[in-house]
Formats: C-alpha cells, sequence, structure tokens
C-alpha cells in the first residue's frame, strides 16, 4: 500500500478507536455517515478513507464493524511494534506510561524510561525499568527504541534531543516549551501546554 | 490592535519565552535574525510578526528586549488573566498544575480542580482547591472560568463538555482520546499521545 497521507492516519486511529467500542454491540455494523458523524468528520471523507483501506461496505447494512478493524489494523500496526521511550520520570512521566500502557490497541510499546533523579534510577515504575539518562544512548541503540517522550525541564534540552537522534530516536513527543531544532526526516510533536494556554487566552478574548 | 492570526499568537508566545531568558542578560538587544534562529523560524516572519507587535529595532543594536517583551505582554496578557480549571486531579491533572503555576509569565490562571474521588474533594492541591465535579457548573458560573483541561477518561465526556459549555467554558484542552463534539466559536487543542504515537509509528515506518 502506498504510504496514506498524515491527516487519514491520524484519522483511522480515531476510526480504530470508535470501532473498538462498536465492536461490543450485538450487531456489528456501521454505516460509513454513522462513523463521520461519531467523529464530527465529512461522511464522503471517511468514505475515502476506507476506500483507501481496501475494505467496502454495503447499502444494506454497512461496514462490518470486525473487518474494518481488521484492515485498521494491518494498515497501522506494525508487525514488529514500535519501541519507545519516556524521558522524564516525574509525576507527568509516570501518568503517560500508565495512560500508554493501559491502551489495548496502541502499537507503540513503552519499554524503557530514564530519569536523573537517584531514586528512580534502576528501579521499575509500573512494571518498565528506569535507567540512568547517562545510559539512555546505549540502552536506546541496544533496543532500537524509535520515538521519545520527553517531559523533563533543562536548559540543555537540545543537547539531550542531539544525543537522542545520534542514537536513532526518530520522533519526538514534547511535552515543555521549546525552541527544539530537529533536522528534517524527524518528526516532532508539541505537547506544549503553556503556549496553547496563551493563544487559547488570546482567542477568547478577542 | 486588529486580532492577529492564531499562527502569529503562536509565534509571539514562544518569542515570549525565549526572550524571558534573555533578559538576564547583560546587554539585553537581540537582532531579529538571532531570534529567529533560536526558534528557528524564517528571520522575514519574525520582523513581520515584531512589526505588527508595533515594536521596531534598529540596525545596530537589534530590538530592546525589555521593550519587545512589554509590547508582547500588552498584546497577550489580558489585563484580567484568563480563569482555567483542570477536570480530573489524577497524577496527570496533579502535574499538569505544577507545570502551569511554574510558569511566571503565563496570562492563565488555575483558580480551581474538580474530581470524583472523596479523597480529594473539598482539598488543596498545590494550594488550589479541588471540587467535587458536581458544583463545577456553580462554580464555573461563579467565578467566569473560560478554559477547562480534561484529564479524566470517562464514557460520559460528551456530557460533561456540554455541562461545561453551558457553564460557560470557551476553550477546552483535552487529554484523552475523542470523539468530541464541541460547537462553532468553542476552542478545542487535541493532546491525545495515544494517537500522536500511532501516527508518528507508522511515519516512522513508511
Amino acid at each position: 500500500m502506498a504510504k496514506l497521507p498524515k491527516k487519514t492516519v491520524e484519522r483511522i486511529s480515531q476510526y480504530r478507536r470508535v470501532l473498538a467500542k462498536y465492536q461490543t454491540l450485538s450487531e456489528p455494523f456501521i454505516f460509513s455517515h454513522d462513523l463521520a458523524s461519531l467523529l464530527h468528520l465529512n461522511p464522503v471523507q471517511v468514505r475515502r478513507d476506507l476506500m483507501l483501506l481496501g475494505t467496502s461496505g454495503n447499502y444494506r447494512n454497512g461496514y462490518k464493524v470486525t473487518k474494518l478493524l481488521q484492515s485498521i489494523d494491518e494498515t497501522l500496526t506494525i508487525p514488529k511494534s514500535t519501541q519507545a521511550t519516556i524521558i522524564g520520570m516525574g509525576r507527568l512521566g509516570e501518568s503517560l506510561l500508565k495512560h500508554i500502557g493501559s491502551s489495548p490497541v496502541c502499537p507503540v510499546m513503552i519499554n524503557s524510561t530514564f530519569d536523573i533523579n537517584p531514586k528512580k534510577i534502576n528501579t521499575t515504575i509500573r512494571g518498565i525499568p528506569c535507567y540512568d539518562m547517562t545510559r539512555a544512548p546505549e540502552i536506546i541503540k541496544e533496543q532500537k527504541i524509535k520515538i521519545a517522550i520527553l517531559t523533563l525541564y533543562t536548559e540543555d534540552i537540545q543537547a539531550i534531543i542531539d544525543i537522542l537522534i545520534d542514537a536513532g530516536i526518530e520522533g519526538f513527543i514534547n511535552y515543555m516549551a521549546g525552541p527544539i531544532k530537529i533536522p528534517k526526516g524527524i518528526y516532532l510533536k508539541e505537547y506544549d501546554i503553556r503556549t496553547t494556554l496563551e493563544e487559547m487566552s488570546y482567542n477568547i478574548h478577542n
């Protein structure tokens, strides 16, 4: 299958979550317009996305939910799931570990975490080992970790990012305020709540 | 001043954070191209943004940092700061409260939180009161709270959102997976890490 557009992947991931709930119904069929309405999307767009997945529904019943879920799984889930890590195991890091771990359909696995706090280093948090930050390059290489979730506040964030990219990280989710510089081909999602609050506050008042 | 475009507001908020650090230097001047480079932006764009703020630099020294910060504060900070609340005071809620509270320049104030856990209700967490969820409509109206940060997982999230909008909430930051339906004129920022992880994993492998 050709590489799907970014926005399509995002929507397909949302379809999966809605369909996973639907699956428990006694008649697990869904119409594209119902799926669209549940996610507040355009029905035409949803039908186009589902076509890209190679599934088709019928006029009487719509799409079979289990079949739809299966093709989404085949598209989104990489046979060998992606390894990810959390850098910074304070309250935020731990709550994210719990949240991600509780998701049955997520194709990403947190297999290690890192911190600088001696009380956390060499313990396991929710069953996942927490290592000394200084060991990050070695462990990331060894375990082929591809995604780093950054929850630590430090002035040296750029230095840490450069080291992590060298070790093999290809995607960052950053919960702290930037600025961060990443080279082409590396993915970055900013989850900086303070910038979001400022923006929202401005928009509400203007 | 006319309403600034969304992306401009986002950048101006980032300028402020970089400039706040610069302020402590002995020679607090900055060139637009240095500011651009620190944030990995186009220098032309930065100059355009600063012009919109009504500030000008000079060729020899660039922009005076304190003056620039002052005009950003005048633009972004509403005289009466925006009131916000966190719905759900688990680990994630508490870590966000700590993070937002530690920001000296954020024009948004968390003045209350809500939970359904009897152990948390009617206590104060980091100095901020935590109320019973059922009192949310009353307190949001009374205190003119405009932004709600959602960290709770519930099947009834839509019902809660409808109630919060009725009470006066105009902006949501949602840390849990949707789908959420919001009417026009209400702001929503999705911070759903599971969808982001799936997307990133797909992009890295394709």
